[in-house]
């Protein structure tokens, strides 16, 4: 909810959130297989470090929600089946969400969150006696909800674990905002601007993907020196 | 949520929340009958502000919480009784309400915003059909539970009264959290950081008062021009 700087990140554990849909992706890759996933900020980036690394590894990502050109895959979570990707190692880029991971990348510890795996990424940090910091990458600056319901729902496992959650309000805030639309969350997902955005392109069937509560059970871990996400 | 430029609110209505206490106090001191509330940003420009409109003014607000020396009056909607100020012009400073307010002068319409005052302040501006934009003043930058309570009441008015809050998804964020926090506000608001930190300086008191929802039938209006608050 804040706009948080790099260096408050600095030696704690964050978990970053864009759930529709670069987080549910990433997740749902790896859970598929997936070797690696390299989070670049551009295409162009991209395509350097796919001459860098090999024809063996895959383009991933989206601009505008679609796939890139020349791109092997988009940013459903959809595509990455395992007869794709399993096994590959999958440069990727999307609008907000690997930004999201480079501005992280202070952290000791980073790890991807998403509706998808809340259960298994408040497992991973319950136990950790580091400061844990919740990034929802939001879009363009402004809030997403499908960002905070997710950090929500995380606050709430990390306060029955018995984690102190009241250092700032917006765990609060995301926590009662939880409680309600936990009753519906499909309909709050189809509700925020991401799922809109998705409906009207067409993708909706990836919002209600997105939207399915700990139907992912890893929790996928950027090991920052290597520049690279894994099961963890 | 959104870190909002002033840009952004020209031409629109500004509803500025400041909950525990800046937006109750200015609430009550004009249900109580003070002619005028003039926000200033320093304690410097408010004695600046009082030598030039004369000694019949008061001085009011805090820093730390507590009233500034030389001050007739602290930032406690308790202090602002009708026998202490009923037709007073009151200078007002405090350390985030009233830089609210100021960011939100270049608004066409500018209204104080709390729990107190709810409804009021969503019936007089549901026909507006200008943008409505809530401000949530927060703390330092950072986002107040009890600022954005009072927000998601008015959102969950402003629906009810057929507007649409769908243009960004903090307005969501916030009416998911209001519909659950509103089973017990008392609670939430005592369990937020300003609540916390006005029952360490022995001011508890005040946050019932602040939670108080629709204790207070007034809309408050920044009129910009004339630099002063009115009961409307």
């Amino acid at each position: 909810m804040n706009f948080v700087q790099p260096e408050v990140l600095a030696g704690g554990v964050v978990i970053v959130i864009d759930a529709i849909r670069a987080s549910t992706t990433m997740c749902t890759a790896l859970a598929n297989g997936a070797r690696a996933i390299v989070p670049v900020l551009t295409a162009k980036d991209a395509r350097a470090t796919k001459a860098r690394l090999g024809d063996e590894v895959l383009l991933g990502g989206e601009r505008g929600g679609v796939r890139i050109e020349g791109f092997d895959l988009d940013n459903s979570p959809r595509s990455y089946t395992s007869d794709r990707i399993r096994g590959r190692t999958i440069i990727f880029t999307t609008s907000n969400g690997t930004a999201g991971l480079l501005h992280a990348k202070r952290a000791q510890r980073v790890l991807v969150g998403s509706l998808v795996n809340v259960d298994a990424v408040a497992r991973a940090v319950a136990h950790d006696e580091r400061p844990v910091h919740i990034l929802c990458c939001g879009t363009r600056n402004e809030v997403s909800l499908d960002d905070c319901l997710p950090a929500g729902a995380m606050v709430e496992k990390l306060v029955r674990a018995g984690r102190n959650t009241t250092a700032d309000d917006s765990a609060s805030l995301v926590l009662h905002a939880w409680r309600d639309a936990s009753r519906d969350v499909r309909a709050a997902f189809a509700e925020s601007r991401g799922g809109r955005n998705m409906v009207r392109i067409g993708l909706g069937q990836d919002v209600d993907i997105c939207a399915s509560l700990d139907s992912v059970p890893i929790a996928p871990e950027f090991h920052v020196q290597a520049g690279a996400i894994s099961a963890s």
